[in-house]
C-alpha cells in the first residue's frame, strides 16, 4: 500500500538520484580512517560535513567532542514515534593500496555484470548505507517541508577502531538519545532480492586457557611415560567440550537457549537458503554442528563453542622430541537467547579444572563477553517495517538472525534500554574492509526508497 | 676376583693418572666442532691426534676419509674375543660463550663440592669417556707388552652433526669392523655409586599430521556452527590415542612389547631409584604413564605416544574469532622390544583416517623411525662385564634401559649384526651440550680401571 504522501517522496528520490550520488561522493572523498592518527583531521571534516548536511535538511545538529573522534547528533520533529538512527562515518584503512584498481578516495560509479556500483573506501561500510537514510529524510523534507516523525540522528567516527568513546558518550547522553526504537543500517540484504531485518545477534564469550604441567620443557626420551603432557591434557579438555551429537557439554550451557517460534521457522524456511552452496563455497559438504538443526538455525539461533587457536611444544620445521611445559588454546562461545556469559564462563572454568589430572594447573585469561541481542519483535514497529520493506524489493522481507556480534545493538539495549531494528542493504560481495570495496547502486537507490517507506509506515501507525 | 695381571694394570693406571690427564687435555684443546665448517681443520687434527696416540700403543691405525669428517680405525691383537670399541672425537658448539666460566678449549681440573672435575667442551661428551678406554689399553700394553684380546677401535667425527657418513662407512667396511661384540662409551652411570650397562634403548617413530577442513580460514560469527573445526577434530584424535589407563590405543601397538624378566625386575628394584625425586625435580608428583608400571619401567621398558607440538588457528596476543582451515600436530612414539615402526605408522595412520569426519582430510609427514635396540644379554659377555664393573664401584652394576635412542647401537645391530654393551661413566650433572661441561675425575679414573677389569674378564673367559 503506497500512500500519496509516500509516492511523492519516492518520485523525488528517483529524480534526485544523480544529486544524491554526488553528495555521497563528496562524503566518500573525505579520508576518515579512524584508526590512524594521521587522519584525525579527516575524521573531523567528515563529522563537519554531516553536521552541515543534516542542518540543511532541518536537523538541529551539533558536533560533539570526545577523547577520540567526534560524534554527530541531530534532532528533528517533536511528535510521533521517536526513531534513533545510527551510522558511522569512519572507514577502514586502505592498504594494501596496490590491490585497488582505482584511488579508494576518488569514488566512481561503474558498470558491472551485476549492475551499477559505486566503488571506493566506505561505500558500503558505512557511508553509502547511512546516506540512504539521510537521503530519505532529505526527500521527505523537500516534498513535505517537514519530517514525518520524531527523529534523532547519531553518527560516530570510531566504529572501525573499537568505539572507545561510545559507552561513556551513551551513558552521559542517555536522556538526549532515548527514543522508542533504534535503526541501525550496518547490515545487509539476505540476498540480492530479499531484504532482511536482523532481530537476533549472537553474543560472544572468549576464554584463553593455559594448561601447565612440568616446570620446564622435558626430553621425551628421558621423561616420556611418567611425565604428564599438557598438550594431551588440553586435547582431552577440548574433546570433552562437545558430545557426539555436537552439543556443548559445559554444564548449564543451554540455560536460556530458546527454540525458534513456528512463525520464524516458517519465515526462514521460506527464504530458500542454499545451505549446500554456502558450505560448498568454503570447500565443505555437510553441516558439522548440532544434529537435527538447519544450517541457518546453527548460525543464527544456536550457541556454539569453538577453538580459535591452539599452540604448544615445538611447532617449527622438522621434529623435536620435547614434552612441553604448557599448552594453550583460545576458546570462544557464541551465545543466543538469554544465555548468561558470566555463568557460562564460571561453569566452563569449573569443568576444565575438574578435567585436570593432579600435576596440571590451569590459568584462564578472560576475553570479551557480551550476551546475545534479541530484539522484542512483539513491538509492532518490526512487522510494520518488514511489510514496508517487502513492498520495495522483489521478495518479501524476513526477520533473520546474525551469527556475529554488532556491539552497538547491545549497548543500545543495555545503556539506553532500546531495541534495534537492524536494516541494511549491503551484499556479500561488497568487499568491506578489503581493496575495491563497493556498494550496489541498486542498494543505494532502493535503500533510500526503503527508508522512505519505513518512515511513512512507522509514522502513519 | 682381581687377578695378578689385572692388579699390575690397575696400579699402572693409578700411577699414570697425572699423565693421562695431560693427554686428555691435549685432545680437549682441539676445537673439533663438527657442525661448523670453520672447524673442519680441527676435526681433522683431532683424528690425526687419535691416529698417532693409538699407534703409540700398538694399534695399526689409519685415518679414513669420508665426504665429511674422517673416521679413525685401529686394530690390535689377533686372538681372543674380538671387541669393537666406539667413540666420537667431535664436540658440540660452545655458544653462548659468555655463559662459560672459562675458555671451553682450555680445560682445567677444578675442585668442586662433589670432588675433582675436568671442565671444558667435550670432557664428558665424548673425549673424556673415549680416553678411559684408550688409557686402559695403554696401561695394559705398558705392563704386559701386548693387549689381552683382539681389539678394533672405531672413532667418528660427526656424532654431533647427525653422522651423515656413518651408515655408508659401516656398510663399506662391514668386514673390517665385524667383531664379537661392540662397546659404546657414550652413556652414564646409574648414579654416582652405581655403574650400568644399558641393554635396551627405546626406538622412535615420528609423525606430523595436518588435518584440513574448510578451504580457508573462516569467521566464527559467519560459519560457527555448521563449519567443521580442524582443531576440534585434531583434539579428538589426540584424546583417542590413549585409554583411561594410559595405554596407547593404536591397534596392534603392543605387538612385540615384552614383559620384564623377573631377574631384570629384581635388578631394577634393587637400584632404589628415587622416582619421587626424579619427578619432583621437574615439578611433578605422580607418574602419568600406564597404570601399574613403575617409573623406571615406564622410561626404560614401556612404549609411549606423545604429542611434541601442536598448532592451529590464531596463536598471537589477544583474540581472533577465526575457524581455522587446518591444524597440525607432531606426534612421536617411543618403541620397545620388537615393536615394528612401519606397522605402527600404518596402523596409526589408518586409525586417524577412521576418526575423521567426512569434510576433513589428513596429510601425514613421516619423520624418523627406528626400532628399539634390545641387546642379547644371554651372551655371557654381558654378565662378565657386569661383574667386573661391580668390583670397581661402591654398588653393583645393573643392566638398565635407556629412554632415548643411541642410533649407533641400532646401526651396529642392523648393519654389522653386532650387539652392543653400552658402558659409560657420565653423570646427570655433566652439562653435556651446555656451557661449563665437565667430567668427573672419579669417572675418569674409575672409568679407566673399569675398562681394565672388563678387558681382563672378557679375555680370561
Amino acid at each position: 500500500m503506497t500512500t500519496d504522501r509516500l509516492s511523492a517522496v519516492l518520485e523525488h528520490i528517483d529524480n534526485d538520484l544523480p544529486a544524491a550520488i554526488e553528495r555521497l561522493k563528496d562524503l566518500l572523498r573525505i579520508k576518515s580512517i579512524s584508526t590512524d592518527p594521521a587522519f584525525a583531521g579527516d575524521c573531523d571534516s567528515a563529522a563537519d560535513w554531516l553536521v552541515k548536511d543534516l542542518q540543511s535538511i532541518g536537523f538541529e545538529t551539533s558536533k560533539r567532542d570526545t577523547p577520540g573522534h567526534p560524534m554527530v547528533v541531530g534532532h528533528a520533529g517533536d511528535s510521533g514515534r521517536h526513531l534513533l538512527f545510527y551510522g558511522h562515518y569512519d572507514v577502514q584503512p586502505v592498504d594494501p593500496l596496490n590491490l585497488w584498481d582505482n584511488d579508494p578516495f576518488d569514488p566512481q560509479v561503474e558498470d558491472t555484470p551485476k549492475g551499477k556500483v559505486i566503488r571506493g573506501r566506505g561505500t558500503a561500510d558505512d557511508k553509502g548505507q547511512l546516506m540512504t537514510f539521510v537521503e530519505a529524510c532529505r526527500a521527505w523534507k523537500a516534498v513535505h517541508g517537514t519530517l514525518p516523525t520524531r527523529l534523532t540522528m547519531f553518527f560516530e567516527g570510531e566504529e572501525e577502531s573499537g568505539s572507545p568513546s561510545l559507552i561513556p558518550f551513551l551513558k552521559e547522553n542517555s536522556e538526549e538519545l532515548d527514543a522508542d526504537i533504534a535503526l541501525i543500517c550496518d547490515t545487509g540484504l539476505f540476498d540480492d532480492e530479499t531484504p532482511a531485518i536482523t532481530t537476533m545477534l549472537r553474543g560472544l564469550l572468549g576464554e584463553e586457557i593455559v594448561i601447565k604441567g612440568p616446570d620446564m620443557d622435558l626430553h621425551s626420551g628421558m621423561y616420556g611415560g611418567p611425565a604428564i603432557n599438557p598438550i594431551r591434557v588440553l586435547a582431552r579438555v577440548i574433546a570433552a567440550l562437545h558430545d557426539d551429537t555436537g552439543r556443548v557439554t559445559v554444564p548449564g550451557f543451554y540455560d536460556g537457549v530458546p527454540e525458534l517460534s513456528d512463525e520464524l521457522r516458517a519465515q526462514w524456511e521460506a527464504l530458500g537458503f542454499d545451505a549446500e552452496g554456502f558450505l560448498a563455497d568454503v570447500g565443505l559438504s555437510e553441516p558439522a554442528g548440532e544434529a537435527g538443526r538447519s544450517v541457518l538455525e546453527m548460525i543464527w539461533a544456536r550457541p556454539t563453542c569453538e577453538v580459535n587457536g591452539i599452540t604448544g611444544g615445538y611447532t617449527g620445521d622438522g621434529f623435536k622430541t620435547v614434552l612441553p611445559s604448557e599448552a594453550r588454546a583460545k576458546i570462544s562461545f557464541r551465545l543466543v537467547g538469554s544465555q548468561d556469559p558470566h555463568k557460562i564462563r564460571e561453569s566452563f572454568r569449573e569443568m576444565v579444572r575438574a578435567l585436570l589430572p593432579g600435576d596440571c594447573t590451569v590459568e584462564f585469561h578472560g576475553h570479551g563477553s557480551s550476551p546475545a541481542s534479541v530484539m522484542a519483535t512483539s513491538d509492532p514497529a518490526f512487522e510494520i517495517a518488514r511489510q514496508a520493506l517487502s513492498l520495495e524489493w522483489p521478495r518479501p522481507a524476513a526477520f533473520v538472525g546474525g551469527g556475529g556480534s554488532i556491539p552497538i545493538a547491545g549497548y543500545f539495549k543495555s545503556i539506553l534500554g532500546l531495541d534495534s531494528m537492524l536494516i541494511g542493504f549491503g551484499r556479500d560481495d561488497d568487499l568491506i574492509h578489503s581493496p575495491n570495496e563497493k556498494y550496489s547502486m541498486d542498494s543505494f537507490h532502493r535503500g533510500m526508497r526503503s527508508w522512505a517507506r519505513i518512515l511513512d509506515a512507522l509514522s502513519a501507525d
